[in-house]
């Protein structure tokens, strides 16, 4: 016999681990990682790297500033440290800042072998901003260090710290950088970088831009799975040093997977995407297509509404289902994230509600198969008004009419859900949330916000892609008729969307010039924007601040979502 | 004639003006800046100093995000230039960075002098924790040069700047030791500044030590003015350079004053305190102190009250009135800030309501003579219950009804609140919203939290302090029985806060260590508390964070408020 040993003929056989962490929940976080290191054991793997923040769920927020939680950071990483015998394990943790000087904690990386830390990373850039809080907690690295390995010299960065490669740097440091200068064998970054519509596609192109820049191969984890309001996607991926993608992780799910590394830096897989086949920069977004990545968008959703009650520990989900696009979107979600026994829909109609309301709002819990109530509100509308009329003393038809209705449903919601253990969902779109167009207490009512992100023009897309997915069938599974019908409330005779509101159309477009792009006024009607409509829809959005601070978590799908990554004071006075 | 030119007398003057702005409202901040620039100038002023951020508010979020809100920043800086000619004016503002690298703007202070703009100074620290975000936004400076100005060397710093001065630094750079290097003859801070209980007296401390440290008069301006939930105190400050305090500006109101600094160092002003007489460093808060400047947060939360409806363009607030010690404080605060005909009380008994309730907030609105009306929710309570009877399907009355009466309230207030152009008064309490003990869209329904930063000892420690305010009435303004009697919602028959709640003597205590403290369980229990009760009371507040985060704005009274300044995961399993 005269075998070479096997990893000279193999090289280094390493994994990546995406997996769907439970903020806070050590036990079950711990429990998983564990298992996929003992899965890449299994496989001969001899290191394996875990996404940024691991032990705990990314983003912990505050619960970092409490020093019990981070003593229980340290005690996952003594308790994974045990299993990180025969292979190397790279997780992600907050640590201890030793320094008297600066934050108290660093966002870092352990690097756990022969059942000890032999290394630990700090990360440099503390990405602040959107839904972003690192310089909150973290004091970013200020020395740079290379993790040797069987031989191997490691550059471990985390998320962020490869993302400073732009025309218009954010920072004034690039780590990556600092590393080059130690001439490392790998990169190796650890990252919790969420979803949105166009990000997977820049995500790649950053990747990429430092695999061609610094010529060496790259092994990126990325976290997946929903927090709240912020879906990871997963997606992670494994680049050759000559910048060919060779493995792709699933988007929207958990996997454990391996590669050997040669010693001449090549990667045994098949090359997915040539060098020269993707971009290395990425692209930006002018205008709003309402078509791009539906198909993403719809996994994001389901995942969000999926883990938002997997984590609060909910099953059950009820929905005011009007006949409507949005409510009728919503369920769809819901019955395919939830099951459909899973999710109650009530028909709530008021003296103004139309017939065909009812008819369509049936027919899609029909298509869908799940439980839904017809509960009239008129009784109900007719007591609040009687026992208002001393006080309205005759005065018109209002405003406040229209939202007690609204009002009246959200409290029917709520009583069955606190009755019967159900969540509200919310079926409030963007456009709606943008504009104020909305009651509160009433039709914002709700636990998650499965359809703030989404323009209404993005609904509809969204529509129309479920109706393909199901085509098969043979019946549009969302009857045509609640997609072609004019949006309306239906919370006085004859009312339509486009009595309070520009064409969706247009406007939409306007919002994704403020919301997304951030433009001004001036920027927009630049644009060939009409003037009057332009500040009329930017005062409409300024102005409705208080409402969307009430607001409950939106599921984020595009580069700048209401809720945590948008904070806007509501006693502006700017455009308003 | 042989006189000395007026300056070698006389020294020079220096003023600050500490006023209150509006967020975005360039053209009110303006002209309220050029109205004390001239003031000054009237009163021999050579300097005048304003506040952190004086152009736009502080702080202004996300708005500083738009290139067009920044262009307005520099163009009221222009305008303000025009004023300064024979005065030193020192402005803050953002101010775009030059440099291709780092964040796109600075936290700056303008020196504007001769109609230019003679120096622009950049903040090194950036708060970014508990409600401050600087970092979001804001590149810190990297080089610290003085301002010289008819002779003398300035040292302007911005806030954050001159707070590096404690065992536990949180930053790594000192901006006043670079300064220093270069022998200053003063110093100058720009401030935005916010209050709460305990931070006057800090203020006052790091102020005093910096003075001692470095052998310096300091002039410190600070914003005043509530901005949605942050309450600015003003309180600026002059010392000399021995440490004595010669000049301490009014809290909680708008001021601009001067003062002669002569050749010497010494100021022109009677010393109020002497350096020996108060303290250099910040005192820490090691338990919670019903009783703790319970002055200051009357004052706060009516300025917090006043200036919501002010800068929204409001009047008119409504309370819903149970009869309990919440809503008798909201009420009797809303009146002192508003006139008690802009504050209208609704008495909204339910079938659970005791006689006394009514009693008790009847005998409150004839106090306070704030107009109130009396509408029983009976009967929209009875057609709910009917409207729900076929899906309740006789199961036993439980929260459902409970939160069913709570929301029919939230739908009355709201109604009238539409009708008329009202704004809904929230009145829940610190130990309430710590609990969950409150019902979304019911109770918790409201515009602005006046009470949700006050534990209800707290409350009760207000409601004497408001009683003693007007002894001189002969009458208690808030009736005792309302001081008196056991807390309950009334939400089903002998209901008690206490069936539900520990005491809020133990609780209040508890929840102090946790929020404000940041204590963990088991230091919590070593500290004497109950090991069981710790747990339950830790869970409440955990498992209730998706409740707080559909709440309204709270006036920020304490150094730990829920919302802006504490950022939670709902989908977080940690001691819950």
């Amino acid at each position: 016999m005269n075998l070479k040993p096997i990893r000279e003929i193999c090289g280094m056989k390493i994994f990546l681990s995406q997996q769907n962490y439970h903020i806070g929940n050590f036990e079950s976080n711990t429990r998983k990682i564990i298992a996929a290191i003992e899965y890449a054991k299994s496989q001969g793997g001899e290191l394996i790297v875990f996404s940024e923040m691991s032990v705990c769920g990314y983003p912990a927020r505050d619960f970092v500033e409490f020093n019990d939680f981070i003593n229980k950071c340290y005690n996952s990483i003594d308790e994974i440290k045990q299993h990180a015998d025969t292979i190397a394990v790279i997780v992600g943790s907050p640590a201890r800042n030793p320094s008297r000087e600066g934050k108290d904690l660093f966002n870092a990386a352990f690097f756990l072998y022969g059942q000890e830390i032999k290394a630990e990373i700090h990360k440099t850039l503390l990405p602040t901003y959107d839904v972003f809080d690192e310089y909150r907690y973290f004091e970013p690295a200020y020395e740079w260090k290379l993790v040797e390995f069987k031989g191997k010299k490691l550059a471990i960065t985390i998320c962020e710290d490869i993302w400073n490669i732009n025309d218009n740097p954010l920072y004034r440091i690039c780590p990556m950088d600092r590393l080059m200068e130690q001439q490392p064998d790998l990169m190796i970054n650890l990252s919790a970088s969420p979803f949105d519509y166009a990000h997977d596609e820049d995500r790649k192109a950053v990747i990429k831009a430092n695999v061609l820049k610094y010529k060496l191969p790259m092994f990126y984890c990325n976290a997946v799975g929903s927090q709240t309001e912020i879906v990871f996607d997963g997606a992670s991926y494994i680049f050759d040093k000559q910048g060919n993608l060779c493995k792709s992780f699933p988007l929207f799910e958990e996997a454990t997977e391996g590669v050997i590394l040669h010693e001449d830096g090549s990667i045994d897989s098949p090359v997915l995407e040539t060098s020269a086949s993707a971009p290395a920069t990425a692209t930006t977004l002018l205008s709003l297509d309402e078509h791009l990545h539906t198909d993403q968008i719809y996994q994001a959703l389901i995942l969000g509404i999926r883990d938002y009650f997997t984590k609060m520990g909910f099953s059950k989900a009820i929905i005011g289902s009007s006949g409507g696009i949005d409510s009728a979107v919503t369920l769809a979600l819901a019955v395919v994230a939830l099951g459909k026994e899973n999710v109650r829909a009530v028909l709530m109609p008021s003296p103004y509600s139309t017939g065909h309301s009812v008819d369509d709002a049936v027919a899609l819990s029909k298509n869908l198969g799940n439980p839904y109530d017809l509960i009239r509100i008129d009784a109900v509308y007719q007591s609040l008004l009687d026992t208002l009329a001393p006080v309205f003393n005759k005065l018109p038809f209002s405003l406040a009419e229209e939202n007690m209705q609204s009002r009246i449903r959200g409290n029917i919601l709520m009583s069955i859900a606190n009755k019967f253990g159900y969540i509200l969902l919310n079926t409030s779109n963007k456009s709606e949330l943008s504009t104020g167009y909305g009651t509160l207490y009433g039709d914002m009512a709700g636990g998650l916000g499965v359809l703030g992100d989404l323009y209404k023009i993005q609904v509809y897309a969204l529509a129309n892609y479920i109706n393909q997915l199901h085509s098969h069938s043979g019946i549009s599974l969302i009857p045509l008729s609640i997609i072609e019908k004019a949006p309306s409330a239906e919370l006085r005779p004859d009312q339509k969307d486009s009595d309070s509101l520009p064409d969706y159309a247009v406007l939409d477009k306007i919002l994704f010039q403020y919301i997304e792009k951030r433009l001004g006024p001036d920027e927009i009607k630049a644009l060939g924007f009409e003037a009057p409509l332009v500040d009329r829809i930017l005062k409409m959005v300024n102005s409705n601040e208080y409402k969307r601070n009430q607001f409950c978590p939106i599921i984020r799908v595009s580069p700048k979502a209401f809720g945590v990554g948008r904070r806007v004071p509501i006693v502006g006075k700017y455009l308003s």
